[in-house]
This record gives structure tokens, sequence and C-alpha cells, in this order.
């Protein structure tokens, strides 16, 4: 589970101390995924289960196009996954980081920025 | 195929702070890519140029795979004009929605998260 | 509109008579997309359209998440014009290589290859 | 992340016509991609080992954008095995059955058109 930082609606364009130490405690406060954790492994079990399957399918020479659909299953499904996590860093990462005010704001969203520009290209 | 623009494309820089503060009271004040308006607008005129070069090809019936080379192109530069805005609208937009608190913050993220979507999946 | 232009088509060097008289009849046989080339124009112009219509958004300083679910319907547009340009070309001008034999055949192949990687990766 | 292979994942490099001739007394002659099949599996185990890795930077929550970046890579190496399959199906099974003529030709190559689709809007 995700802790609820106490972080107050500081528009401060600094970080306070307050704020730092509560950051400094809650290791992985920023990482929002955490309370879906067991999905997402659920999620990328399954996709590791289908880099599987499609050894098997080479392995006995299965049809071309017939392997092609499982590549074509398996990257929606690594999609899928990225779509989340990227959602749940915006809301939690990003939105934390915004409300800390300060250049640390802009370099999150820049990060996120860049993260999404190699999900659209890739 | 695209007209000749003296200025290269660049990829567009983020707004400073003082241009925050004149939009702040302009009507569009969400609408972070403003101060880069006649740069995007460059980017699409250009575009648009390639879809009518497309059309040339077409009719002159030039090679298909030629053709397909300038659609590629074409969807590339789609694309970084999407990343850009997509950056833009999470800087100032969705961070002003953060900074004001509230379930507007929550709503905003989710919007950008659908766009996100729609664009990796286009 | 421009004409039909009459360039001769000259395919590869194994081509048996046959196929050379058929070939000889239809002026433009390795640039398959001729007989839809209409349905092609008028695609093409409506994404011409859209590249307007993204224009005029930006001028008016709509809503950023607006204009980029025009832009990735703009994409998909482009490419559903290029898999149907591809599809036309392997039925057409790739079969009639293989027909035909030989390097060329393998080498329009490849072609077809590199371009249909562009597709995925752009 | 992957596994350490000895040898670096290279492209497919196409069969060659004694190849050809071997496989086509073969109960699998026209699925092309025989002769690579290490290769593939190969490439196929190192995205396994990719999906694994992913659920331990997820059960040890890691930084989100970090996760991001194996799911980008991990995506591309999917891409670049379906583009690699996809190729040898053209030049093994699609070249096959245009040369057998018929009506076998359209349907491998409209299938082959269908799977290019998914492959680009996945």
């Amino acid at each position: 589970m995700a802790k609820s930082t106490p972080s107050p609606i500081v528009t401060a364009p600094a970080l306070d101390d307050a704020a730092l130490d509560d950051a400094a405690g809650a290791e992985h406060a920023s990482h929002g995924y955490i309370s879906n954790k067991d999905d997402y492994l659920k999620r990328l079990r399954r996709i590791e289960g289908q880099a599987r399957g499609l050894q098997n399918m080479v392995a006995d020479e299965k049809y071309c196009i017939d392997i092609l659909t499982q590549v074509s299953a398996m990257t929606s499904a690594l999609e899928s996954v990225a779509l989340g996590l990227l959602n749940e860093h915006l809301t939690h990462c990003v939105a934390e980081a915004v409300r800390s005010g300060g250049d640390t704001a802009d370099a999150k969203i820049k990060e996120a920025s860049d993260a999404i520009a190699r999900l659209v290209r890739s």
C-alpha cells in the first residue's frame, strides 16, 4: 500500500524543510503503483508466459501469422502495463513534485514527457 | 515536399516564468503552447504541405514505396507536434490544476493519461 | 489533376511472353493503387483539411487535449492510407516481381519489409 | 535484465537457395524462419528474461520511469522479432503462394496485410 504522505498543498517555489523530511522518511512514497503491485505482477507474469508460449510456437514451427498475432497481443498487453504505470506516475509522483514546487516539478514533468515519447515511438 | 522555411523546426522551449505571469491574466491562461504558437503553426503548415505533396505523388503515380516513405515522415512530424503539445499541457495546464488541488487535478491527469493512450495506440 | 503518365513498366529479366503481353496492356501494372486513385486522393485531401483544421485550432488557442485528439485521428487516417497502399503494393508490384522470379523478387520483398519497419516504428 | 548470451542478437539473414531446396521436402516448408529458429528462440528467451526482470523491478518498487524505460526496450525487441518473422514470411511463404498462383496467393497477401495492420496499430 502506498503511504499517504501528509504533503501540504504548498504552492511555494521551494521545498520547505518539513516536506523534505517527509519525503526522506517515506522511502517509496513517490512510487505510486504500489497499491496495485499484485495486479501489475499478475499482468507481467502473464506477459512472461506469452514470451514462453512464443518460444514453443517457434520451436514447434507454428504458422508465422499465428505467431505474429501472438506478438501483437503481447505488445498490446505491455503497452497497457506501461500506460497504467504512467498514469500512476503522473497521479502520484509528478503531482507530488508539482505540489512541492520548484525545479523538481519541472524536472519530473520533463522526465515523464521523455518517457511518453519513448512509448509513442517504440 | 514541405515548404522551405528559413528557420529550422526546433523542439518547443518551455515558457519562462515571466511569460507564465503574462499569460496568467489572459483568457486562455491554461493553454500553455501560446508562446510557441508560431512554431506550432509553422510545423503544421509544413505537415499540410506534406499532405499536398502526397496527393501530387498519387496523382502522378509515383512509386508506392516512395509514397510510403513520405507517409512515415509525415507521421513522425505529427507525432512530434503531439509530444510537444503534450509536454506543454503537462507543464502548464496539468501542473496548474495540481497546484489548485482538489478533484480538478485528478480529472486533468486522467484526461491527459487518456490522450497519451490514444497517441501510443494510434 | 495530373494525367496518367505513360511510364513504361519494365519488369524483371525472366517474364514469360504471356506475362509480358499482359503487362503491356496494363500500362501502370506495377503501381497497383491506380484503380483506387480517386479514393486515395479523396482521403489525402481530407487529411490535408485536418492539417489546416489543426492550424486553426492552434491559432484560436483551443484546448490542448482537443488538439491532441485531432492529431490522433489524423495519424490514424494516415496509417490507414499507408496500410492500403502497402496492401496494393504487395498484391501487384511485389507479386509481379515474384512471378518474374530472380533477384528482383528478393529485392522487392526486402524493400517492402523495410517500408513496413518504418511504418511500425513511426 | 536479459540473459547474457555470448553471441549478439543479429538480424536474421535470408535463407539461401540451397536451404530453400532442403526445406522444400520438409513438413513445414512454408514456415520460412526455420533456418533461423535458434536465433529467434534466443531473442525470445531474452524477452522472457526482460518480462521477469520487470516483475522484479515492480516487486522491489523501483522507480516508475526506469520500469517504463525497460518496457520500451522490451517492446522494441518484440517489434524487431515481429518484423523479422514477417520478412521471412513474405520471402518464403507468400512468395511461394504467388509462384503457385491462383486464389491462394491473394489470400496469403491479404492475410499478411492484416498481420501488418495489427503490428502497425499495436
